[in-house]
């Protein structure tokens, strides 16, 4: 899955060329299709305070896209999550985030261009230590303003996006 | 779900006004969300040749798209092929047919405009008696000029459209 | 463009199958694609309220869908438009509405089908004498909760809808 | 517009994170919106070969998809080309490019994902120096097995994506 980047590597790559992203909805979706519930990432953010966040990281160098989404929900929603994978390339939004303060959408370390997919899983969802808890929201407890508040601009425009793009955005 | 439409009554209505209609195109994918095999339906044509299609059929009055896709996929897959109807209500291609002769997609019986999607089936599929059968091929099986020659001028635009869609048009 | 339907022919087939109908979300784009302002169609509704609206219209027999943007974007904001009809068939969203009280999205007359669309307009806009006005308000006005409120829920989700496809809803 | 990149750099980046691209197909459309052609660039490879191409380019540090998009139609097709740059920063495909040998697309330099998107332009096209010719196709002859055959493998099936995305694939 290509070289082993040293954290000095990436700074000095982060500073040159866009770097690549793929950011995930997790779902679970009842037999006829409908979404039932959106997973969000609850996070303690460096600053101390509570976060909310899609699934989300970097695509690595020789990996696919695809690849890169399964092992961020393996990461984050672990093993047993049971993913069930987009069936076509096309993300239903582009993220496009930039160093500059002022941007829309704001990112410190690097311009960033995020391919974002809503991802149905039926599996165990068990996140990891660094993530407090995955919380299960209904799409409108999802949208209410305190939840929305909770996550990064661009976060919470990539999850109004998705419920626009499934139909539930009245 | 809606009124009983006698042949009569339907015949009357097909020369006044487009009929909505769904097609799905049923696929199995692998844990990475690739299509491994599309499903197509082996017919005997009133002309008494053989013809592929996929799972195609009207909305009723009253019914939703997604409940129309699971009935006619149900009557042509039988009730245990377990299809995951798709997340969004955006079909991935729209198909216009005319009953003019000449016309790219022609119907001699109506106007219909048609919403395509692809469709997961992880099931037991147990096509009814007016099937002959359903054929499982490789997306590079199912876009040989052989099988697409099987197929009417529309269905075969759309199976091509839904390869493309999925990346695997090369 | 097909048969004239009398009002008796048309109510009796509103009452047997769904009706396809189109809706575009007229918009004005700087050089760049960026939309800077979207126009609502603002009307006296039947019991005298004022009501804002995207164009909306039946497809009629015979018509394509894009001869029926064409038509019904001709109708509401006269020939000198110059609308830029969409270079692709597929929505950016399907809206489905029932003469059922109490659904997401009601239609006292009929059950409809209506394909959604994002329309640049380059021209002169002159709507015709039974719509007041074309109101064009920048992406962030026009998502104001009091411009919402003035829309049925359904054209309301479809231009919410309309700013998440173009990246817009933040 | 970010850095300036010495090669050196961009060689080093090159082999550490994929590289973000875009392409774009140039075409010209009628009032009603349907295609009449597609530009394809002809140019002289460096093994001497005639070869057939999209427009396509690097995505620069600070640098938004759209801009890219813009400022690769310049520099292929010159200033007066007046591209009508897409309103929703949503790809019709996405491209990935690999390293390796027997890739189904194969970038010897780099790993590449690429946004593509069709862009109709409506001004004059001066192709610049380094390219030989930019010829304007009907979609039926630019989808001819010679026409597809001086395309790269990765080209090929963008220019048939995009006829399928646009409804023009029977």
């Amino acid at each position: 899955m290509g070289p082993w980047l040293s954290p000095e590597d990436l700074e000095s790559v982060r500073r040159k060329v866009p770097m690549l992203y793929i950011d995930a909805l997790p779902v679970r979706v009842d037999d006829a299709g409908e979404v039932e519930a959106v997973g969000l990432l609850l996070r303690v953010t460096e600053a101390g305070t509570m976060s909310r966040a899609l699934v989300s990281g970097r695509v690595l160098f020789h990996e696919t896209v695809r690849q890169a989404l399964a092992r961020h929900l393996e990461k984050d929603l672990g093993p047993m999550a049971l993913p069930r994978l987009p069936l076509s390339p096309v993300p239903y939004a582009v993220g496009e985030y930039f160093p500059t303060p002022g941007s829309p959408f704001y990112d410190p370390r690097q311009h960033a261009v995020s391919l974002a997919y809503v991802v149905p899983v039926v599996g165990d969802c068990r996140p990891s230590h660094d993530t407090l808890e995955l919380t299960w929201l209904t799409p409108a407890e999802a949208l209410l303003p305190e939840i929305l508040a909770d996550m990064s601009e661009g976060h919470a425009s990539l999850l109004r996006r998705a419920m626009a793009h499934l139909g539930r955005l009245y």
